[in-house]
């Protein structure tokens, strides 16, 4: 493969396989690629570790061929489903990473708030839409999340996912959701204890968590919202704040 | 609809629209329609209620209008995924059931550990076949098995899902899956201390659980089988050994 540096990518970890914590492809064995940099600043964010500019110079420059070559060491050589996540992946240059997995059978999701659409996104398999609701204290940028709709086209499927922490958040959800009726939803209980960006294995609220997931169910029940489902994340279940499972 | 007395389902609880909390549908608001009675008796039965002839006494028999009236009315007449679990749901007389529901929209997964083929699985949105592993003391009829993934045809998705507590069931999973290469795998730890069946809200070890779940992470990840799933049942870890929720 040829590189360059326009084909760089900041990453920031690389780990795996373990299961999917989340979402639609929760339980999937997979292997995770986390850039670095994000346009966001989430105040709950709980992987510091890739927004914060204060930790860029962990974010390793790799080339495509340098990524696949990690991934593929990690899953023995055999195709496993390769998670994009962040930080904000889709600032990175993914297109030839996608491309040259998805040739050894490799299978590729990406996750994003939706604020920046890229043409390669019709090559994933899996779209996650993440955009975030008023505790984050972002602003939701409607067009670029159309756009990235859009970018995607009808090859990989799309859904949305909401963390929610409060009532506001369950009615931002209800009204994103709304906007994209053929689009499946995904809520999710956020984690009031994120780690810190150098606080792995940071102590976790899991009951203060479980009582949200159960409020969660609650109220997509009394609201008969049956398009949505409602998860926990499993990896903060089992491992709590710890950081590579 | 015209109904007769070979048309009568066996109920012993309809209860819902609260989370699906384990496999191919977890997270999905879904009613659930629990019949009585079963060809197995797995040691570790978690729904002894629905199994044991003890309680036969309280299986009313319902037509399938009414249990749809009933499922309606719990729905608040919106269609929603409708789980037919039980005891096993095949020895039932379900398929007058799934045709009427199906067409006023609502959708059908059907649980069963693949004993009894049944015709009707074909209209079925899901059909989840659940073998045994020797940790339930039951032995598995292989040919049956076959006959219900045969009988379910091209219409709906079929997947494996099996209960795991030991090595033992974590290899009889791997066999079994291995018969059916193109099937969708669901692992999930086993619950070592179910409800009895006049005790709702038993105590639980919950830590025992993650415990386990932990361990077949590891076991599935070791294996690189990327094909599996693993997933927790999320009802257990939100509401213990309660029942109807």
């Amino acid at each position: 493969m040829t590189q360059t540096a326009q084909d760089e990518i900041r990453v920031s970890e690389i780990f795996g396989p373990t299961i999917q914590g989340e979402g639609a492809l929760i339980g999937q064995p997979t292997v995770f690629v986390r850039t670095g940099g994000c346009d966001y600043r989430c105040v709950w964010c709980d992987s510091l570790h890739a927004v914060d500019r204060r930790f860029r110079a962990d974010w390793l420059p790799m080339g495509p061929g340098a990524v696949l070559d990690r991934v593929r060491a990690l899953s023995g050589g055999l195709p496993v489903m390769v998670s994009l996540s962040g930080g904000n992946p889709a600032i990175q240059p993914l297109g030839g990473l996608i491309a040259a997995g998805k040739a050894e059978g490799y299978r590729f999701a990406l996750e994003t708030q939706g604020s920046v659409a890229r043409d390669w996104f019709a090559d994933l398999d899996l779209l996650v839409l993440s955009p975030k609701p008023p505790s984050s204290a972002m602003e939701t940028d409607w067009e670029a999340l159309r756009a990235c709709v859009e970018a995607a086209g009808p090859g990989p499927r799309v859904v949305l996912k909401f963390v929610v922490f409060d009532e506001a958040d369950y009615t931002y959800a209800r009204a994103a959701a709304a906007r994209f009726p053929a689009l499946p939803v995904y809520l999710q209980p956020g984690n009031h204890t994120p780690p810190g960006p150098q606080d792995d294995n940071a102590r976790i609220d899991i009951n203060g968590i479980l009582q949200r997931l159960r409020w969660l169910v609650d109220r997509v029940v009394a609201d008969h919202w049956f398009a949505a489902h409602v998860l926990p994340q499993l990896h903060v279940l089992i491992w709590g704040n710890k950081r590579g499972v």
